[in-house]
């Protein structure tokens, strides 16, 4: 049986009062320098153990107050999500975690919460900086607390666009955008880079290899002011698998998608 | 005839008292959005009022205390400097103005004082974050004033290094380094990006054409903490022309010339 709609503004306030609890607890545990570093797959994947407990956390927090939301995390310290029916929390305890243990800073908590696969909250935190970007489904996106305006449409010689260089020896098109744009920039932060394309600081973001939980935040908010984010091979985002992102104002998107597909 | 030597403590809390007061001039006149924007040499390459009315707000308070001291500035509205005899402060009004201009971040204020070419004080101030890197001669180097630790000495493989996408179009040698390392970053702002390598949030930072007010605010800095700068032949820094750069620790210094000259 549906239950009756949830006040997402309420959720949303919930979520980030949440997140700004978490953001203190990860500055006190990088004041003590005390937590300990592991490697996941490879030497580009590190986790901590702030990571898993910031998940556990939220994982907590979630299942006391909305015991019917189910929640997909980075550190997979839950269960296996298959679907996006109802209601998920897609989070990413720490996105740009090698910044975090490398620079103890330019990394963020991502979250976004979906209904049936719909983005309806989108928030992305910027702990170190304490910038909170969040949106609300036909609310808007603000940037702390300030409503963001709908996005620019600049043409692609006047862009700054963010990818990893690395993506450069994996398709060599993007040399072409190397080229011809203004500017290019990487943090290695997929989830704060997706919000700068919100608030018009980057025009686009490419990446090859992300997960579901570093796209979630970002798209719920960039969606609010009117980007496009689709994959590489410009199909609608799948959240339920890793895949590569074009997040992007709508111009700079075409344009871009007419640079690497001629 | 050689006037007495200055005090060097009293001229760095003067400059980053006046660079603060600099940073407040940029920040009204960004909330008042009033500011007019020109491409100097190409669309790469912008300069605001802005750029103009900070260098000339340091150079007539460094005429007026400091008359005996001379100053190169981005903005070429001061005598050319063809020496660096005596003491000559280099400056930066804005450095990264692509990004003052299209992030309203990511820029920052950079200034190195040097006495017959050696660097005696560095100041590279983050306007937004309100961060401010500096140091003075023997003394080491600061950040928001507390002492940088000396230099970390990482391996290549565990190192995070910066430089422009572009710059992989000009020597393929990069993408060496590329597959190397664990992140590779680029903000676009010169003077910041060695701060940073002075810090440990990156361990190089590399470009192919920089002027010495880029440079000159930071190599200070890291020249205090162990770091080490050359042009991209090993060569010293020269202040007096635009050259290239590579800014790192030591261990990573010396790897990266391994990697691009095999």
């Amino acid at each position: 049986m549906k239950e009756s709609v949830p006040d997402y503004l309420k959720v949303k306030h919930t979520a980030e009062s949440w997140t700004r609890e978490a953001g203190e607890y990860i500055k006190d545990q990088m004041a003590s320098s005390s937590f300990a570093i592991s490697t996941k797959a490879n030497q580009h994947d590190l986790v901590t153990d702030v990571d898993k407990n910031v998940e556990a956390f939220f994982f907590d927090k979630i299942r006391e107050k909305y015991p019917e939301h189910r929640l997909m995390g980075e550190e997979g310290s839950f269960e296996k999500i298959k679907d996006l029916n109802g209601i998920v929390w897609i989070l990413d305890p720490i996105d740009g975690t090698i910044n975090f243990v490398h620079q103890s800073s330019h990394f963020a908590i991502s979250i976004g919460i979906y209904e049936d696969g719909h983005p309806v909250v989108g928030i992305v935190y910027d702990v170190m900086n304490g910038d909170m970007y969040s949106s609300l489904k036909g609310e808007g996106a603000t940037f702390n607390g300030e409503k963001i305006s709908p996005i620019i449409n600049n043409p692609l010689n006047e862009s700054i666009i963010s990818f990893n260089s690395g993506w450069m020896l994996q398709d060599r098109r993007l040399e072409r955008l190397v080229k011809e744009v203004r500017g290019v920039r990487s943090y290695g932060v997929a989830a704060l880079e997706i919000a700068y394309v919100a608030v018009g600081k980057l025009d686009a973001y490419i990446s090859f290899n992300l997960a579901p939980w570093d796209i979630a935040g970002g798209y719920a908010i960039l969606n609010e002011v009117g980007g496009k984010a689709t994959n590489y091979e410009g199909k609608p985002l799948n959240l339920l698998t890793k895949d590569t992102l074009i997040a992007a104002s709508p111009s700079v998107h075409s344009a871009i998608f007419e640079k690497i597909t001629k």
